[in-house]
Order: structure tokens, then sequence, then C-alpha cells
């Protein structure tokens, strides 16, 4: 610096007006560049005509970002919490709980569903096996799955138990596993969380656009479920200003709710209001759902309606079929059964 | 600008000195500020230490770039295809023909094999309808799937038509919708294309990497199928190298190709190679795969094996159950059928 002004004192009048004459022009031309720079980022991000060499661009930063994303996550697993709780922080976060069980098709149902779950943003999936002890495959699934997890175990009491050969609906199920779920949020989160509790069965099927309208329940709301109660759909059937006017069900419309599982959100502060709401192996038959609502003080005015005044199926009811293993069960009579290495 | 000469002319030498100190500082500044920012992300970009920080604002932008890519989609819908085929050029394109009719879990299985393949790059889902017309169903699920799609139909002969009564493995199955994707590639593509073609069934469900994994083939590529055949797996037992050693089939071992239709994956220049070879409602039961293979002038030692040398399911032969719709068809056969205007 010093030089500098022992420089300045050398010069003439002449020379230091060209002088300042040039700083002042590099100057310009410099705070000319950063605003042709900005104002020209500004107009591409809004103008629509000349989009596609725009969109090209986005797409390659989007395509590094989205791999940069993933290795960092690879590196640091134990910070994917930490990631993605600080992304998108105005949202609501969906917790949805998980009940799931040892089955053939046990993990190409948590693959495609958590394929799905992988496009909602702010989103925890709590796990709950009907098992003794964490499986190594639900272990493995959900470490590779990329998605914010909590994984927990509940083992069904024997007594609530079906036999492989009782019909799915002689007792209530994934009742043990959704309560295990609703006991460590009231645990690990506070009334001051901005969430949403959902229940999510593992082959069910969810359009990404339920998420979005569940998002925004105050206190509770519904929609239609399709393929459900062998109807076309149940559960809200004629809404009006997100207030439902009539219920569609065609069985056992006295429920306090005629709605499944999948049919209905709720506010984590009611879950807290409401410390002891949970799900009960007593309630009758198709009255699942209705227990655990009126645990939270509700009654079906209260519920909002969601998915366009209830007018749009956006879950099914659906069931993957048990496969038919006729020659795995002939190996395994022989003692003989397939590669015991390879996961499926 | 004559004006600040004109200043200039009026200042003294201790003015001008002053002056031209404090331009030289403010351009220092800023230079310094312009080095900071860029050293600084460029640091991060690199540094897998501070790295949450890095990854909030990267989050934050990417999820900004996924809201515009979006709304340009939605904005021009016509355009899906030039932005989707000038992403990631680098990629060989998957051609995946999917057939698919109308049932009652039709959209359902669509919808939540759509938000897999939502996370594919360079990928063309060819959806071919079991149906004399486009169904208004498929084609506004594929207009609103945000997928690069082609939307055709065929009718399968009534010949050929199952029966509802009759077992699913009585006659092959999307032999007239498999064929109509194959014509429509070789009309619209040439051996130029840098593309691998796949068949995907709308029911099974695919893990991501199983399309990373065909994404590579030379020639025409292999890997076991989950719960196919009456087994855990079917397909390459014992592979090395990329190549088969042993196949594990328990049905029919002497079948030329003993897979299942989601377990293989062939280059697109093969299909132009041989520009007659399809599948056929006469083959035998068992084999659709082999046929069509054979056509291709394929042998078993041909295959490249994937999947970490054919040890990894990556795909299952899943089913979706036919839904219990005992209330909705009495409702029916009383012609009440639930609100005809609620697309389930």
């Amino acid at each position: 610096m010093f030089k500098t002004m022992n420089i300045f004192r050398l010069c003439t009048l002449k020379h230091m007006r060209l002088l300042l004459l040039m700083n002042t022009l590099i100057f310009l031309v410099l705070l000319f560049t950063l605003y042709i720079s900005f104002t020209h980022s500004e107009k591409n991000f809004n103008s629509g005509n000349k989009f596609d060499e725009k969109q090209l661009t986005l797409n390659i930063i989007e395509n590094r970002l989205q791999k940069l994303q993933q290795a960092l996550k690879n590196r640091f697993p134990s910070a994917v919490d930490y990631i993605d709780v600080h992304v998108k922080h105005d949202l609501p976060t969906i917790y949805a709980i998980t009940p799931t069980y040892k089955r053939w098709t046990q993990k190409a149902d948590l693959t495609r569903l958590g394929q799905t779950l992988l496009h909602v943003p702010n989103f925890r999936w709590i796990v709950v096996e009907d098992s003794n002890e964490k499986t190594a495959l639900v272990t493995n699934f959900l470490k590779f799955s990329g998605l914010q997890y909590t994984h927990l175990n509940a083992k069904t009491d024997q007594n609530y138990k079906l036999k492989s050969t009782d019909p799915n609906w002689l007792l209530p199920r994934g009742v043990a596993q959704r309560n295990k779920g609703l006991t460590w949020i009231r645990k690990n989160l506070s009334p001051h969380n901005n969430g949403i509790l959902y229940f999510l069965d593992d082959d069910n099927t969810y359009s990404l656009r339920v998420f979005e309208e569940m998002r925004s329940t105050e206190v509770a709301s519904v929609w239609p479920v399709g393929l459900s109660g062998g109807l076309k759909f149940e559960g809200p059937g004629k809404c009006k200003d997100g207030k439902v006017l009539e219920w569609y069900t065609a069985w056992k419309p006295e429920r306090p709710f005629p709605i499944d599982m999948a049919g209905f959100a709720v506010n984590l502060k009611l879950l807290f209001k409401y410390s002891e709401a949970e799900y009960s192996n007593d309630a009758p038959r198709g009255y699942l759902e209705s227990h655990f609502l009126t645990g939270l003080k509700l009654k079906r005015h209260d519920m909002e309606a969601k998915a366009d005044n209830c007018s749009k199926v956006l879950v099914w009811h659906t069931r993957t079929e048990k496969p038919k293993m006729k020659q795995e069960e002939a190996l395994i009579r022989q003692g003989k059964s397939s590669n015991s290495e390879m996961e499926v």
C-alpha cells in the first residue's frame, strides 16, 4: 500500500488523470458485467419461450447436484437425517408408520413403495417389523433406500396372530406395530414439531399427489380410498368447501368412521393432546380406524375433505398376490432349497 | 463522462490522489469479494467435511430447479420429449414395452410403476393397450405421468384371448401388444439409435438398479428374476466374469432360455439386424421368451450376465391380487354402481 502511495506522489497531474480514468473505466466494466450476468439469469428464469436451452442446462446441473447429494449421503449415511431435516423446512414433515412382516413378497413390496416415497420431500418413514428382532433384510433395505427412516420392531401377541389358513379379516392386523410407531413419535417429537401422521401399508398403492394433499392437514383429514370395502371406492363420498357431506360405504355404515387406514391423516398436535389414543386388538372387525380416531376425540364433521373435495382416488387398497411357490416348496421338502445366499 | 472529466480538471493533485486511492480500494475489495465467492464454492464442492451447509444450499437449488422443470413440462407438454432426449445424452436410452389391459387395479399398477420409472434417466415407456381404441384412463394417466412415453394399442385376437375363468398360463399373454411395440421401434428408430430394449409388465416389481444394469447391454443380457417359475428365483444361477455358467430353473429346463420376460434386455442394434424377430401366439407354454430370443439368433452363451454376476435379485415377478368387489358387483347387478365419474 505504501509503495502505491509513493507511485502516486511521483505521478504528474496528467498521469494521475489518465490512471483515474482507466481505473474508473475498469470499475464500470466490472460492474456492468456483474449487472448483465445477474439480469440475464433473472430473465431466463422468467421467460418461457427460450426455455429448452435453459432446461437443458438446468437438467445437467440438476443431474450433477443429485449425484453429489447421493454421493454425500453414501459417504455420510449418519448425516442423512440432518441433510433431510434441513431441506424445505417450510413444509410440515409427514411421519408415516408402516407395519411389515416376513413373507416372499416383502422385499419387492418395500422396494416399490420405497421408490415412490423417494419422491416425497420432508418425509420420515417409520417401519415397524412384526418380529422379535430387526431382520437383516429390512435393515439393509432401509440402509440403502435413500430415505429418512426409523426402524423399529414389535412382535404381534400370539393370541392375536393370524394363522396362515385364517382369512385376513379374522383379526385386526398391524396393531402392535402401529402402536410402537405412535410411541416412538410421542417420545421423540413434541407438539412443537410441524408434522402430519399417516399410516402406510406396504402393499397399497399411493400416488404422489396424496402426500401433498395430506400435508396441509390442520386437525384431521380424509379422502376416498380406491378398491376398498368391496367397492370401487370407500370413505367420503360427497364433499363441499372442504367438508364431508356424505359418506360412502356398503358395509357397517354405522361405524363412526367408515374409512380405510389409507384414507386419513392427523396433525401431530392432536397426537400429543390425546396422548392415550392408540390401536386396539379388541376393536371389532372394521372398527380399527374408528377406534383410533374416536380416541383422538374426532367426529365425522371434524374431518377436512382432501383430494379436490373427495372427487379423486389418489390411493388404492391393493394387495400383492401370494406367489405360487410349488417348485420351491418341493425343493424345501427335499432339503434342497434355492441358493440361501440369494436375498429375494 | 464529460462531467466526470470536468470534475477531474477541477481537482487538485491531493484530491486526485485521494480519489484514486478510494477508487483502487473499492476495485480491490470488489475483486477480493468475487475471488472469495468463487473459491468458497469451489472448496465446498470438493470438501466432504463441511458438506452439510453446501448440501442444504444444493437441496434448495435442486428443489427450485425441479419445480421449474415441472412447470416447464406442464406449460409445454409437447416439448417433454425434446427436453428429455437432450438430458444426459451420453447414456443409451432404455425403450421399455409394457402391455396393459383394463381391470380394477390397472390405474393403481400403472401409477406405482410410473413412479418408479420417474427415477430412471433416458427412458421411454412404450405402453400398449389391449383394446380397439386408446382409453381415456391410460391417455390421461400418461399425459400427467411426467414420463417420456409412446401410447399405442393392439387388440388381442379373440382366438388367443383368455376367458376370465381360464388359468393365466393357458395362453401366451401380451403377444400382440409387445409386437406392436417392436413395430413402433423398428419404424421410428434406426440402428444408429443408442438404445436398449426391455419388456416391463405393469404389475411386476423393478428396483431402480436393474435399469442401470441393463443400460450397458452390448448384445443381450440376463439376470435372475425373483419369485419366478415357482421358485425363489429363476434364470442365470451361476455366473463368472460376465458369463453364465449355470442356469437355474425347476420347470422345462430344456427351453433354449429358461427365463422370465423381466429377466433380459437386448441392444436395439440386434432388433434391426434380425428385423423379423417377434413374439408368437403359437409358442408352446413357457417358450414365449425363448421364441423371441432365438429369433434374434441368440444362444445361451451369448448372454451377458448382469446384477453382480447374477448374484442379486433386482426384479420380482409380483402379481397384484384381483380385488374382492362383492359389494360393487351387487350394486352393479342392481344398476346402482358407484359414482361413474370417479376414476379408480
